[in-house]
């Protein structure tokens, strides 16, 4: 059965269903790559993580940028495999970083199965997915997923230099949010585009889609650690203040009468006290701030979405357009 | 300056001295690389790593199998670098893993600046490898280098899933050390002799020879945790038991009269006491297994050499026999 999910972003039309139902086929080529995994304990690691749900977006995204040129739907949904799995290697080692016990709800890989495992899990996941992409033999798209890889560590150890330093200009956020996450949104649309043999143009369009859609979602991604319901997010509201991670709402706050009240609470190099951070949140929802973040991530996705417009009318730019618009409207 | 190290491995004469100046100029790549990483705090730590040592085997397999076909310098340093690197990747996550504090008598990455540092800085080494090995286009060699980075991982994983289960077979052991040491040093020569163009014949040879020459190497390694000066070693005699980590003279040992008294003083899944690390220690020293042992390497040294011989009379040939010679004959 196709993920209900997708299909609400995607909208009930005949090409959503076909994507979707290729999504499916997405898990299948995960598990079996979790079953060919060189160790028993490895396959059972991948299963747990590939079982851990998400919403799939990034493989969504290749299928969809896969529309471009001829589909050829193996190939696509290997290479959409490939994308989740870095994905889910990148997660796997952010969780043995923050000593994370839980994700989405589940236990993390570290806190089931030790360090050891988690780290080497990682490892192998990614160069899994780089001996998939290598599999279509195009040296620009090994390039551009060693990139990606090397990117996304750039971004995470960047960003935790910064913990902690409170004070932040709104381009170094948009610097790392561009390594951490739409690095490899962009990444998927070239992949997909590439691997159907999309024209130099299309590629070229559709991996600025994928990277200003990246952006859009991050952003909101950290304007709902400010907002969602702590259900939802399956973590306390205002975790990323706790954590020293800033990010946008956090950097505007501070320049508003709300915010600029509470700069002499923050010490640079100092973990913030927990009413601290609950003023802080306090500040950040009713500053406007949100509203800040929100029409930045509003630019991003008109960016994406002019781009997608010059890839002309077909049923795959409409849903490359609604997953855009997803990008700002989730909650959770 | 060429490092005097290799040449006393390789022998005195001009292709060992080309091959070492070479291996300078491996040294300036991986700083080249180093000071090019997305963040300064990557930067510090591969000058720190890179600057750790270590013999450069590696980069010197690459150096020496690019002989076969025609050597471009420049391509070949390149890739002897990248397979340095992920070397060095793999070192900096096994550190984590083992938490430990020292190797070859300096700091750990993950001492020096923690656990999250660590993590990322070997992600990224292995991409950035993966990239630089991306850039001859290749996709043979592309796979094999990413099924390589597997293999150890799955090496790693295997052996250490398996740590304190005292009774093992030596197959099981040649497996783990295929895996775990065997894999990279047979992509080196499959590396260095795909981009100077080798024919098929030279480049499954030469692989082949740097899988026996890696489990010779292996084999070795293992004994001399229990042979050799602690000094030497930089680590303490017998640590391995210790650590659970059964290797072939352990597997020998429990066979022999010497040994078999100890068996009820292994439980499996149980650290053994110190005095019981000492008995082993002492076991091993008297009973023969490390003859046993080094008639193992020699067998793997002899069909590295037996292979090498198939690629007929060269300098080149010489110094690769010198090189797997050394395997065996290395003392630290």
């Amino acid at each position: 059965m196709p993920p209900l999910g997708l299909l609400t972003i995607l909208g009930f039309n005949p090409l959503a269903r076909k994507i979707a139902a290729d999504t499916s086929l997405v898990e299948v080529e995960l598990e079996r790559m979790a079953r060919q995994a060189d160790d028993p304990k490895l396959t059972e690691v991948f299963l747990h993580l590939f079982k851990s749900g998400g919403k799939r977006i990034r493989p969504a995204l290749v299928l969809l940028a896969a529309q471009w040129g001829t589909y050829e739907r193996d190939r696509a949904v290997r290479m959409a495999a490939a994308m989740e799995m870095i994905h889910a290697a990148s997660l796997v080692h952010d969780d043995i970083i923050d000593e994370a016990s839980i994700r989405r709800g589940r236990k993390t890989a570290n806190e089931l199965w030790g360090t050891k495992v988690a780290v080497l899990s990682g490892d192998y996941l990614f160069a899994a997915a780089a001996r998939a992409v290598a599999s279509i033999n195009h040296v620009g798209v090994m390039d551009a997923t060693a990139g990606t890889i090397m990117a996304l560590c750039a971004g995470e150890i960047s960003q935790s230099a910064r913990a902690f330093q409170w004070h932040m200009q709104r381009e170094q956020y948009y610097r790392y949010i561009q390594q951490k996450t739409a690095s490899l949104t962009s990444l998927c649309c070239t992949v997909g585009a590439t691997v159907s043999g999309a024209s130099p143009f299309e590629v070229e369009t559709l991996t600025n889609v994928g990277a200003k859609l990246g952006m859009a979602f991050q952003i909101v991604d950290d304007v709902l650690d400010f907002i969602a319901d702590e259900h939802d997010l399956g973590k306390p509201v205002g975790l990323d203040i706790s954590q020293g991670m800033i990010t946008l709402p956090m950097i505007d706050v501070l320049a508003t009468p709300e915010g600029r009240v509470l700069n002499g609470k923050l010490v640079d190099g100092q973990e913030p006290t927990a009413e601290t951070v609950r003023l802080l949140v306090a500040a950040i929802r009713k500053s406007g701030v949100i509203d800040a973040s929100y029409t930045s991530a509003r630019q991003y996705l008109r960016e994406a979405q002019d781009l997608i417009q010059r890839l002309g009318n077909s049923d795959a730019a409409t849903l490359l357009h609604h997953l855009s618009d997803y990008a700002v409207t989730r909650t959770s």
